[in-house]
């Protein structure tokens, strides 16, 4: 498609975009870094009190009661709030109400807090907390979803463990399998995974006047807090207002639980007729919020000879946590996409949601698909090299294109680039050249192993002194890691060179699961100087969503971007636009902006014409100014002469998403549109101490269409990062009652000195209902990455560790012949 | 008309209505009684400083510098801000640019601030603002309209005092006055008039992230401010919001000075980076806010012997103080109306807007209609006493109706009940009886004058002991006053009673002069639980107006006013809506809630028709329920499903003014429709103090439609008690320098104890344009009753007091026989 087809796809006028698709500065970039943007805990009211929650110290027991007098007596204490306090339902949760706001009698994991203390200070209401007497009687707990699915396991609730079974079945995986050449069949395990956003979630709840409340908040779901806070003050939703404050990171960890913190505030609220702030600390925070799944997979994959895939067939077990929060919508992702970017005629899947009395797992990045491309990719990966195939090649000849039909059975129409993201990753990364070259290395070091023994001990000093972290530097660190790879059986035989790859797609927004969501509004509104204030439902968090709606409104209206201004949003004044996750908001919002645009380009249009005396069919509106060919006038005189008329000039945005359906048997077109990337990952093992230097990451991702090259290449750095991160460092560690790893200080996060070259290349096969042809980006580059990272190790190094993290430990015993437990099938 | 035709007349949906025309109890009542309302003062940031301005001491002024070094050293003093620290334009002012926010190089009255000083507390800021040295040199100032307009008169602006000169010019006032059997030509004079709200004008102004703010305030339009904020700082109006505090009371003196307090408050919080609130002091607010314009009106009127009007001339002089502010609309207004609600065939009007050195004059409840009714009113019945007709008889002989025109030549085609209210006022004050009785009583006292001035003396015990006073109260006190006027006579002869009336139209919202103004928007968002939250720009100042939206919205959607939620004005969030002022906020808000409505009938009418299997154009809304005949679902389940369905449940309505015109002679369609009324007072003049007790007043109103009979009464009350006290008590006294009278110890005001009983009677001659047939309330019941009261003290005394207000002194002193000046012709 030629780039004048490409700008010229999508929704949005058909107009050249002037700042669509260029690097228009992030709108919000100098608030944040110059510390003027107002977070939640930036707010204060006079008046306003503050709330900590009382935590249980287990995680399975029957509450007897709840004596809060001691607490209360402490000086600066207002108020000891319990179930009983909450004037509405007690009951919340973004699908299934399964979840108390405060337990009445029943404590299910340990974040489960048993009561608010409201104080003058956050200080005192924490130390009151302590005093508040719990009387408890602990019952068995179950902190393993398999373990959880046996009868005799602890029951989490009285329902049962077992949460959700979801199913997809799409041919006859029995005569696909007989059809093999080749059968894997692996199991992997993930780990928890922390959102670890640089803002710990915060809500400062504000009764009005009227029955009426407001809440400010740090979310990416506004909606669903207005639910939850009506929910449980028993209110009707228009009186209750949600304010999204500038919201520090989000990754799907402020989609659900910031209902529970802005609904608590809101009660202690409401009881108390103040303000009333509560914040978490960074611990109260790994306690309090969801995680991502921990999966165990267990994945079979058949192939022909020549490396076309005839089945596969998958068994996910998803652990929930204590209470389901978005494992519904986790899980059918996880369901829907088991088998990859590729069209396998014959895919059963499996996967089921079970309840355990651990942190609750829900939303986050990727929604499930990371964990299922760690072990699809990496199978796709086995059979590759059991056929002598390069792992590019066996995507290519499996990948889905239009035309070709999804595990769903979905038909795919159009926009599809994921060969173009392989091709784009290959070249980028230069991996032919440096497959061969680790080859080599990697050939002579096992030759050589037991020499080098004595060698590998000294490594870090060898590799300070080859240079090796320069790997990690732009510019001519790619030719260098080639030669590397080949200087290696030199110089520091210890250093194993790897390089992987992982593809993926991703159902853009929120499709069958979650089509009564699916629609999002937006509200323009150009005053009379010709400068427009937008609102919206989507929020920003840090992807930088203001800048690119600004783009495409200022491309919808031909006026410059600094005459435009996004606000946060706010339900007061916009329709319930749905959820800002799934990569749907640029996409969805994007729509409703593009649909209220059109309809002032109409109105104010008309006016144009009669002043300009031009056919109104013919009228355009860019560079500022309005009309046809050589006879216009300048946008702001319009704002001002419609002004004048009493022409109105505001308007109401409104997109909603196709149809998609999806049946009991998992078939169906579940999302409308999908994105798709392939992940290059090079890595450097030390054979000594079995660390894992991530050298590089290319990141080809075919997104429809590029709206902002810089605000696009930091979404995929941050995601390839996030995803590496969940391969090699993240771990969050319990005991089943306590949280070992609560803070970022045995949490181990990437630091900058950990972060490698990240190189952004994008393809665009424009989606024609996509805003001037964009998709989304937001989950899908935190989801090759993981697998990618593996695939490296296991082509440096040969081992293949399918429990993650990746930690030295493991590499290091592996290398020395050891059964670590994580590497087996 | 019948009670149903009016039922279905107006805009709106053809359904019975439930709501509109029923005594709703005010939706902000509660919050008001209990002192939840939160108010510009009750708000409180962290990090807020405080403003107070520096005032200049004299009134008319050289500025040669101001040196603020001294109270910028005082501790808690962070700013001292003057012209040359307002980053955009210095010039305001709603119509034209001729005040500085601060002066450069003149003061031209005493309200004048020179310099803002921002401290950490008000009291600190005004201690300070006294430190700060002011290097003048004065210069000759004038105090008075009419001086100001001779050649040697000092000149308050370069281009000379004489603002502006409006003429009305229809048909031939020189034959007009020769067809005249009798002709009266008068001068009268009037005064300033404070607003006196109870909540003085206050700010908060809060620098946003980003180049952004937002400004709190007390105020009846946001849209003028915004203006005003965003012009002293440079920015675009999208950068700038204005939110509506809840707000105690306008009576348009919130009209125009909101812009400069908040500018104020803007440009400190702009300069400091802090938020910065300002809130005037009472007498700061006296200096600053502008008044009633003083007038003097020279009225000659001819009339035939059968009481038919022939010919008016009439020359007005408006003090419009040291800016314009809205001059040229209370000019305007009151050129349009000079002649009264009457068909003269040949009517010549000059309204002269004059600049002096005094406090500036604005907008104010009747925008210079009650001067001129007082001076118009009291010429008609001295025409009426001349000719011996009935007061009542001689305005029906010459009222307008359907088919008659206007002083601007406006055929009437619709909607005048003025005959109406004046057959009611009759009715309802039992006017006939106590003419008569009241006339006994006065022939008896002429009679027995010389005799009755020892009794004289002693009247207060008189009164006390025949217990007048129950005059005042409800229920048998008519009767009682009958009577009494009767029994006066023998028992306290020193007490007379009167009876008078006026009649007065009024061109509800802008007209011709504000054409561009007149159009106003809502936003209407209907929740999934069916909850409904309204956005509008009109402003909520105390007169009911969330109420009646509320009604019209419960109406429109058949939703229960319950569910509805009408949020104060907000700029950012409803397109400029003009301001809430011209009687025209109920008719311009409720039309454009009547618009959005439709639209979401509409759209979610489809879906219920689809859900019910109904013809989708016999679908209706009422009762909470939606459907057709006994098919039908509830408002909820309905507003559910469409959230289910991704349906749009948000609507922007709009309603533009029909589009008048005026032309430079002063004839055209001035305003779209107008309201009437006919107020009949009784007073009771006590001949030995000269001091006049307001018995009774009979209010009769045609408003097209009553939405609320509680709300309207309300407004009726207060407004003839508003207008009732200009004639009677209030007077801001000056020395041109300085206001004499600066608070309401001095500035008299009618307390609870001055209240007379307020018969409000309505009669509906409905508006095919407006809301459910409802035209406009809010400036009508203030415009007759200063001139009723004059007529009733006339009518009691034979003293027809020409300037106001009518003080007990002038009273006493005329009775006496002496020349008190104020009676001259």
């Amino acid at each position: 498609m030629s780039s004048e087809q490409k700008r010229h796809s999508g929704r949005g006028p058909r107009l050249a975009a002037r700042t669509v698709g260029t690097p228009v500065t992030r709108v919000d970039a100098a608030d944040k870094v110059t510390g003027r943007a107002v977070y939640v805990d930036d707010l204060s009211l006079p008046g306003m009190l503050h709330a900590a929650l009382v935590f249980p110290g287990c995680a399975h027991a029957e509450l007897k009661g709840i004596d809060g007098s001691k607490a209360l007596s402490l000086p600066g204490v207002h108020a000891v709030l319990t179930a009983s306090d909450v004037p509405g339902e007690t009951q919340v949760g973004v699908i299934d109400a399964d979840q108390p706001l405060l337990p009445h009698s029943r404590i299910r994991y340990s974040g489960d807090a048993v009561a608010i203390v409201v104080a003058d200070s956050a200080a005192i209401a924490r130390d009151a907390a302590r005093d508040v007497r719990i009387d408890l009687s602990e019952l068995p707990a179950v902190f393993d979803a398999e373990e959880a699915l046996s009868p005799d396991a602890p029951r989490v609730h009285d329902g049962g463990n077992l949460l959700l079974h979801y199913k997809v079945r799409k041919g006859d995986v029995g005569s696909g399998f007989d059809d093999a050449d080749i059968i894997v069949e692996r199991t992997f395990r993930t780990h928890h995974q922390e959102h670890a956003y640089l803002e710990p979630l915060g809500a400062l709840a504000v009764p009005e006047d009227g029955d009426t409340i407001t809440v400010y908040g740090t979310m990416q779901c506004p909606f669903y807090v207005q639910k939850a806070v009506a929910t449980v003050l028993g209110l009707p939703l228009a009186s209750v207002r949600i304010v999204q404050t500038v919201t520090g990171g989000g990754f799907g960890g402020k989609e659900d639980a910031p209902s529970e913190i802005c609904a608590c505030a809101a009660v202690a609220a409401w009881k108390t007729r103040k303000p009333v702030k509560l914040v978490y600390t960074r611990e109260e925070d790994f306690y309090r919020s969801s995680k991502r799944h921990p999966m165990t997979i267990a994945f079979k994959l058949g192939a022909k000879r020549d490396g076309t895939f005839t089945a596969a067939q998958i068994r996910v077990v998803a652990d929930a946590g204590a209470y389901s929060t978005l494992t519904q919508v986790v899980a059918f992702r996880a369901a829907a996409h088991a088998t990859g970017p590729y069209e396998i005629p014959n895919g059963h899947t499996d996967v089921l949601g079970v309840y355990t009395n651990r942190q609750t797992t829900g939303a986050f990045r990727g929604f499930g698909q990371p964990q299922v491309i760690f072990a699809n990719e990496s199978v796709v990966d086995e059979i590759a090299e059991a056929l002598e195939l390069d792992p590019i090649d066996i995507r290519l000849r499996n990948a889905l294109e239009v035309g070709k039909s999804t595990a769903t059975g979905q038909l795919l129409k159009e926009s599809v680039g994921l060969k173009e993201t392989l091709e784009a990753a290959r070249d980028a990364s230069r991996w032919d050249a440096k497959r061969r070259s680790f080859a080599e290395n990697r050939s002579a070091w096992s030759a050589g192993k037991a020499d080098d023994a004595k060698a590998a001990s000294g490594t870090d000093d060898a590799r300070a002194a080859s240079g090796t972290n320069d790997a990690r530097g732009a510019g001519g660190a790619d030719d260098a890691a080639v030669a590397r790879g080949a200087e290696a059986t030199r110089h520091d035989a210890a250093l194993l060179r790897g390089i992987g790859v992982a593809s993926i797609y991703y159902g853009v927004s929120l499709g069958a699961k979650g089509l009564a969501l699916d629609a999002s509004g937006a509200h323009l509104n150009v005053y009379r100087d010709g400068s427009v204030r937008i609102s919206v439902g989507g929020t920003e968090m840090g992807q930088g969503l203001l800048t690119v709606l600004s783009q495409i409104a200022s491309d919808s209206l031909g006026v410059p971007i600094d005459r435009i201004h996004v606000g946060n949003a706010d339900t007061s004044v916009v329709p319930d636009s749905g959820p800002s996750v799934a990569s749907r908001t640029t996409l969805m919002t994007g729509n409703a902006i593009i649909d209220a645009a059109a309809k002032l380009r109409e109105t104010m249009g008309a006016v144009a014409a009669e002043i300009l005396e031009v056919d109104r069919e013919k009228i355009a509106f860019s560079g500022d100014r309005v009309g046809f060919g050589s006879v216009t006038m300048p946008f702001t005189d319009l704002a001002n002469e419609c002004w004048r008329r009493n022409v109105r000039t505001s308007a109401d945005g409104w997109y909603a998403a196709p149809e998609t359906r999806f049946d009991e048997n998992g078939q169906g077109d579940a999302y409308a549109v999908y994105s798709y990337a392939t992940h290059v990952a090079e890595v450097t093992v030390d054979t000594g101490t079995g660390h894992v230097t991530l050298d590089r990451i290319t990141a080809a991702h075919d997104v429809g269409r590029v709206l902002n090259p810089v605000t696009l290449e930091g979404q995929i750095q941050g995601g390839a990062l996030q995803g590496a991160s969940m391969a090699l460092y993240e771990q969050m560690i319990t005991d089943g009652e306590r949280i070992l790893t609560p803070d970022f200080s045995t949490y181990v996060l990437p630091t900058s000195m950990d972060v490698p070259e990240i190189a952004a290349v994008t393809v665009e096969a424009p989606y024609s209902l996509g805003p001037f042809g964009a998709k989304g980006i937001g989950e899908t580059p935190a989801m090759p990455a993981a697998a990618a990272v593996a695939n490296a190790v296991a082509n440096a190094t040969g081992i293949r560790v399918r429990e993650l993290p990746i930690d030295p430990e493991t590499i290091a015993r592996a290398l020395d012949g050891a059964d670590t437990g994580k590497e087996s099938p």
